[in-house]
């Protein structure tokens, strides 16, 4: 399985406090934790060539993790259609965090995907709402994380196909911060957390979530619908 | 359109703090605010004869709304097997607070409907996630309680088919709040708030809610599907 | 409540059975069984001056009903994102046939909305799957079509909020035939039936959905949600 | 993993059609297919003690695997209320074709379960709605049963989680085929297909479809949640 980690790649390399928590990028922290015998895990990163992401790459991707925050803008909208289509045609898509203004992930819900927020070191708790999805195993029944950006509802998605995990805020406010989603052949999967400023992606139980992710959202492997005008079937049963 | 609320009432009558906040019953409270030119409504309570719910009242019922707690095992079966019919013939359901342990919910829902609840006079705001949904019209953003009883998740219950609110506990916790379900013909809802000590249903907010439920599970007018043996139908397009 | 009938208009005008269904259009047979005291019905076409959707008209709709075929791409990006803004913002939209391919429809559903089609006098089933809901008020167990086209599975759509209606076809097909969304603050509704060379629209069970539906997808009327950067709230239950 | 599939095998001993169809039973035929190395698989008859479920087999099982037609009425209640209680604690359950009337799938869906039927040979075609998920892994656009017996529309169930499969008969029917279901830890997955005169569990795609089932319905590995009275949590981001 090969697993792609794409980073936007810029407040590491002009904040120094993003720089301190991930000096290699977030990229490289995520696709540490993820490399195992199974996975063929590589980064691609914004100012790369084609933003990372050529043809040869992007086809040959069964999942794809998404972390962008401020320039989402500057992804191109070339690549923005072919990871879309990937993801109709099977390709396995993780949106993480402010990766929910990303141009593919709005392609995708249909919806504008605002928010709340607000950068205050506040506390945040993941309550477990499906105990029986195999993206929670080895969680308990919630994950804490000491201080993180709060995102609040309403948080402007489709209802998602399966709500997961559900985030409780220091400062009053909840968060759907698990929902999976199928989109034609592809499965997607968006996990709030992961602020640029907080060393979200060390906790141990973000990994495995993440770890977990990319197992549920591999493609599956079957011929693909076919679409367009059809020729009669035979409807009657026969006596073979 | 007929509308009954059904109460245990029996805290208002050994309680003085209940009897305090609701001097008729928890029943009198609902009923007096839901009262209107197009809706009959009516109370019925456990200690009445048959639970206040005689055939001539349930079949003529078209919205049941329902508050018990601590003698849910007072119910009787057949009481419970009717009402559950009941719904499945179209009336509508509105469970309220810890009705989610009531015998007719727990077997409409087919799961135990267990949860985590903590009585420390927290403050407990409900988050609208669906702006959309008629039973959140004239609600602002939120509904805040100043003190409320605390629900927590896991909630043991199927995934709604709708999940409308969603709480924040002072004390840490979130809350699947308002959800709704169809079973067979009938229409559901759950809404969580209404602790017994707490002035809860004289709140303009959570009144407007059970108002709005109630239009929102009224039953639909049509033929009731036919099962059992069927013949063939016909299935070749002719020439009239 | 304002509702506008809005029809691509081509077909009408260019082919003679069509011509012979339709007189008016599509769109007039639409809207004059709409009509009705609480409703101001009106319609809108392609080849009008901005598709009939200028800001006053299209800023008023509470509900509009689309139907388009074979001119998808002379509609401009402009309307479409129009309308799109006017769904995430509370419009009511009802999605019917092969509006399917609609450009507001695809973006709407971030899928490709693809399909499988045939064009042979076929006999259709319509079979309700919810007969609790107020789309189906008034409907059997089944609407039958003596001829439509038929459309197949699979249907490239993300998995209905509601799947209202299963159609059967003659050649051997099934298809998701009534879907509701929500987006944002809007309703959608997805309805199947309505090739332009057959009556389907002169149908009583069709109308009577489309009518259901006029209803079921009408704006609530409530606050808007707040995005963006938020304060914090007060997080303690305090003492009055 | 641990797998059981448990038979009512009855008509297997009298009715000469259906011993010529699964000479060693349904449950054998089933368990012969789905034996491999990571699998250990055993099967439990109604006449058996306790219906071949005593505690030690029912506690080690991972999937349970129910057929059952017309003794339903004979599986004793206590044995219902423990595989109910092992799937809300995270056993996975499939459930086939008549065994949409079993005791223990009516408690857990909370419907009638109730359906229409025909037994006329009739062609039956299962249309895979959702592409994207494992349980389809390896099968076409449909599956094509040469004669069945048809299920039709209304299916007294509550809206499936995911609905997989939708099927076509050929005198003019549908019917939600394949429906997953998340009940407190546990998976379920309710399939159709397997009149017990047809040789239906001989085909390789029905084979594959179980399968798939028993690993997407196998448990989730981690702590269950708690439930009853909850000590307050730490709210306030600290200084560590």
């Amino acid at each position: 399985m090969k697993v792609v980690v794409w980073n936007e790649y810029r407040h590491e390399k002009t904040n120094p406090i993003v720089a301190d928590v991930y000096p290699d990028g977030i990229h490289q922290a995520i696709a540490s934790f993820l490399k195992c015998e199974t996975r063929d895990v590589t980064t691609a990163t914004l100012d790369e060539e084609e933003h990372g992401l050529p043809d040869h790459v992007l086809f040959a991707t069964d999942v794809l993790i998404w972390w962008g925050h401020k320039a989402h803008d500057e992804v191109s909208d070339e690549i923005v259609e072919k990871v879309y289509e990937r993801v109709l045609n099977g390709m396995g898509l993780i949106v993480l965090h402010s990766g929910h203004f990303s141009k593919v992930f709005k392609k995708l819900m249909g919806t504008s995907c605002d928010l709340k927020w607000r950068v205050a070191d506040e506390k945040e708790r993941l309550w477990v709402l499906d105990p029986s999805h195999p993206i929670t195993q080895g969680i308990g029944e919630y994950i804490e994380l000491e201080k993180e950006e709060m995102y609040g509802e309403h948080f402007d998605i489709p209802a998602p196909d399966e709500l997961l995990f559900m985030s409780w805020f220091e400062g009053g406010e909840v968060f759907r911060s698990g929902c999976t989603y199928r989109r034609g052949n592809g499965k997607i999967f968006y996990f709030r957390p992961g602020h640029e400023t907080y060393p979200t992606y060390h906790h141990p139980d973000i990994q495995q979530v993440i770890s977990n992710a990319v197992e549920w959202v591999k493609p599956v492997e079957r011929a693909r619908p076919v679409y367009g005008n059809a020729q009669a079937l035979e409807t009657i049963s026969g006596e073979k």
